[in-house]
């Protein structure tokens, strides 16, 4: 799983692996990818775009997690990050890799069970969830690491509603 | 010139070349890209994006014209186009091509002198300034042909104001 946190400055990322049956996952690596206010947004969603595609080369996640509002109070800001998913969402479709789109408030129900908990809550409770590899400082990176989890979440939620509904 | 009008459903585009000391230009060819609605958005997003960069390898335009909105009622469908604006603007980068970002009333000055003009006017208008090829029936891909047109326009606006301000 490859969890990213989508920002025109700042684009943490989060490589995570979590074994079948198991609740946490294994941070096999962490960053941000930093692009510099004075190139053009082309450039500067094209370098964000490029290195994504070398993560997912590299580390050959087999899903990807981004997160998504689809409410926003800054409409401007809300299009920039929209641009940034893109590169996201672009990097899994020509890597074949399918996609978890997580709101912000699934990401606090599915760390600390609550889709009100302030940021540094979610912070605090990453640790439990985590089985080795260290919980990276940079608050973006460590955004990608719960929004990775997040889709693991769903995705074990999903699969017990599907064991239930098909017996 | 390609000139793009971005749309999750549709995506229009267009091919112009204007030689230097001319007005008008000629539409070489232009089209629309379509996305099934059943696909993920990452799916389309995918498709759009490497049909962008066929036609950039095919017609090697030398500049790129995307229509960019900076205020918006809709947020959700903004957050929608920001997101197909930007596979524009990373198959850009990727080949290297400088990009126009181009508002609707820029697209509305350009092509009919008046701001707030409505979109058939718009359209009525476009003749007088394509010199060969056909303006396409689909408002998509005529969009399209505005919105490079208006690149054209501003690209001869700013070379006159930089002679003048360098005399």
């Amino acid at each position: 799983m490859i969890g990213i946190d989508p920002g025109l400055a700042t684009t943490g990322y989060a490589l995570l692996d979590q074994r079948s049956g198991e609740s946490s996952a294994a941070l096999i690596t962490s960053g941000i990818i930093r692009t510099n206010p004075k190139w053009t947004k082309s450039a500067r969603l094209g370098v964000i775009f490029r290195e994504l595609v070398d993560l997912i080369k590299r580390y050959k996640p087999d899903e990807l997690a981004v997160e998504t509002q689809f409410i926003a109070k800054n409409v401007k800001a809300a299009m920039s990050v929209s641009e940034v998913r893109a590169a996201a969402l672009i990097a899994a479709s020509n890597n074949e890799i399918p996609v978890w789109e997580i709101t912000p408030r699934e990401v606090k129900e599915a760390i600390t069970g609550w889709g009100n908990a302030p940021k540094e809550q979610v912070q605090l409770m990453l640790t439990a969830q985590i089985n080795s590899g260290e919980i990276p400082s940079s608050l973006d990176a460590s955004d990608a690491v719960a929004i990775g989890l997040t889709a693991y979440t769903l995705r074990r939620y999903e699969t017990i509603f599907n064991q239930e509904t098909n017996r």
